[in-house]
């Protein structure tokens, strides 16, 4: 019998945070629910409260949290803001961190829960892609545990209980293609907001879809899979696969392949990684291969989706450089939302970032920091000298 | 470094022979050709003498042993016979044995070297197939590692590293299907043995390639899993895969699946069976999955594969059934190799050896040597009686 773990979720009312609260549902025995976050949407939340009873809650917008006060009448503790988060992750009494917050926000709560020795189950695949180096060092100094929860790292992980590290040849990413797959480069200007929140195999939250559909959340993995794994860019590839039923694989010094499949259902990684290394009895769809009849395979056009590219250059220039990557690409990917720019301008913000940023090696946090804010800036001004972006 | 193994192969000559001899070449430093043993041929035999200086041989027909102690004139030490193949498994100075003697033969050697606390390296399938629960007995009372070179068992091992066969929920033997899956069962009559001798992926020895064209293959494949991983047959499950990259894979409890894959070369598994747990930089092809583009899955047809199905049988009878199953097949496949039988009629006498010869549950080996001599009578005088079998 597994002992009973306390778990905070951040990001409870996202796609990642309902997931992972159907998989505790499946255990009461096993995880409870101690702490929950959520951005704006109460309404999500208080059923949540109603249903999993933790013991606080943090909401960091502060006219939201100021509903929900007045809506539980005293009922429960909750934080509120930024600095109300942050007194969440701080709480001592809960024992793995679900981080499913979106974006460079993520950042900051990984850390404060690594200095504390949690076990951090990581969906918030920003904290590695703009601050791995710092998150490494902690990771070995505070000896906290970190899993992924992406299906790609996890399912690399699991490839690779059992295994030595120095034995890997190289790590495959696969990448469903997203919606645009097949679609001309020519058409990529007249892409549509709702056409771009079509993928084809996963159901995500706004910003990963985009991501998806510009290949840089395969950028973004590849630079995560360089610090989970610690393995060189020119070890990492990636490989389209449009059904998504084999969610990545490891190369061996031997040429065998090891692959980790399942349908795709966010349940399965986010249940490996609250009972690893150990594996836990679900109810999720297994996959029919019959029904599944084939799984193909096809090479990444990086001329067509420039991010990947991207982060590639970004991942080998190293220092802050990432970092800028990610900033320049959430304030596209939010332009690009809010119907500011064309679909295809989104790699050349980032491009035009990358190389005009300045670059810092080995940096601090407040270089990280200070290097998005600048980014963010960067854009913002680009958007508003040139209409026609 | 590891430390330097010393390798006798049995059956030196053959498939797996040859390639476990090309992957030995590679570690000149790690592995040494100690003992060899062939059939017949003695030239392939004296080839491998010259190039690997064994300490003494084996050869077990005896006027070819003759020829070889003639040709070699006294430089070796030449073992001759049952006898002779038995002493030479008995020398106390190796430490893997490489056992890819083809059917029965194969039984007592295996249990030879298991108790001599040898590591068993072993690509004869029927060994387990004949005497699972006499083999299993042995190896836990020796101590002695069993290792298998089957490529689907293989596969299975490696993704099982680092797991608790406890969470496995089934495992998937691949199978490429044959030269005649997509062929109409009423024209099995007419397959010559020449098209049955075409095997679309791998190149291998005769009674082998047959038994795959019939799918006995994977039924000994099924049996064998049964014993190596203990498992109950309804959760060993055969899936049809007829581009033989994925060479098996475990659905685990939680809907997660491990495959592994590799370019159809028996030469990976091989290696991985010397090396194993750890593995070794080789220089066979790797999978490319691009070229590669897709892979294909279907329902095993155990209508038209009768062998199939007679193999489960087999298994859930249990006792000396399989024992039955495996000599009914041995003498089958060598009437239609040698055009005495048509392609049809193996199921049908294996069937019929299953129905006729009685069972006897927990055998003792002599049971089972007993059951496969009267199975082999059986089928002969059933062939006598019968010359339009």
């Amino acid at each position: 019998m597994a002992e009973m773990k306390n778990i905070c979720i951040l990001g409870s009312t996202g796609s990642i945070g309902k997931n992972s609260l159907e998989v505790i549902a499946n255990f009461p025995n096993r995880f409870r629910v101690q702490y929950l976050s959520a951005n704006t949407n109460t309404c999500a939340l208080k059923e949540q409260i109603d249903r999993f009873h933790p013991k606080a809650v943090a909401v960091l917008d502060k006219l939201s949290a100021a509903n929900l006060i007045h809506s539980l009448n005293g009922s429960i503790k909750i934080f509120s803001g930024e600095e109300g988060l942050r007194e969440l992750v701080n709480q001592k009494d809960f024992d793995i961190l679900i981080n499913s917050l979106v974006g460079f926000a993520g950042l900051r709560p990984t850390i404060e829960a690594i200095k504390n020795g949690k076990t951090v189950a990581l969906a918030n695949k920003e904290t590695l892609v703009v601050a791995g180096e710092i998150i490494t060092a902690l990771i070995e100094k505070h000896n906290a545990p970190l899993i992924p929860i992406d299906s790609e790292h996890s399912a690399i992980l699991q490839c690779l209980m059992g295994e030595n590290h120095d034995k890997i040849n190289r790590l495959i990413l696969t990448a469903s293609g997203g919606p645009f797959l097949h679609l001309d480069k020519k058409n990529f200007k007249d892409v549509t907001v709702a056409k771009a929140l079509k993928h084809p195999n996963w159901k995500m939250g706004n910003k990963i879809t985009i991501d998806s559909a510009t290949l840089m959340n395969k950028g973004l993995e590849v630079i995560e899979a360089h610090w989970l794994f610690k393995l060189p860019p020119e070890k990492i590839d990636v490989l389209i696969h449009p059904e998504s039923i084999i969610h990545s694989m490891v190369e061996f010094v031997d040429g065998s392949v090891k692959a980790q499949m399942g349908v795709p259902d966010m349940k399965i990684p986010i249940q490996f990684a609250l009972t690893h290394p150990e594996r836990a009895v679900s109810n999720f769809d297994r996959i029919d291969f019959v029904k599944q009849h084939k799984l193909t395979f096809l090479k990444p056009d990086i001329k067509k989706f420039e991010c990947l590219k991207l982060a590639y250059d970004a991942l080998r220039i190293g220092g802050t450089a990432p970092a800028i990557l990610n900033a320049a690409n959430e304030i596209a990917v939010e332009l690009f939302l809010g119907g500011k720019i064309s679909f295809n301008r989104i790699p050349q913000l980032i491009r035009k970032a990358l190389e005009k940023i300045p670059i810092k090696h080995s940096p601090s946090l407040d270089d990280i920091i200070d290097t998005d804010n600048a980014t963010r800036i960067y854009i913002e001004t680009l958007k508003k000298r040139n209409r026609k972006l």
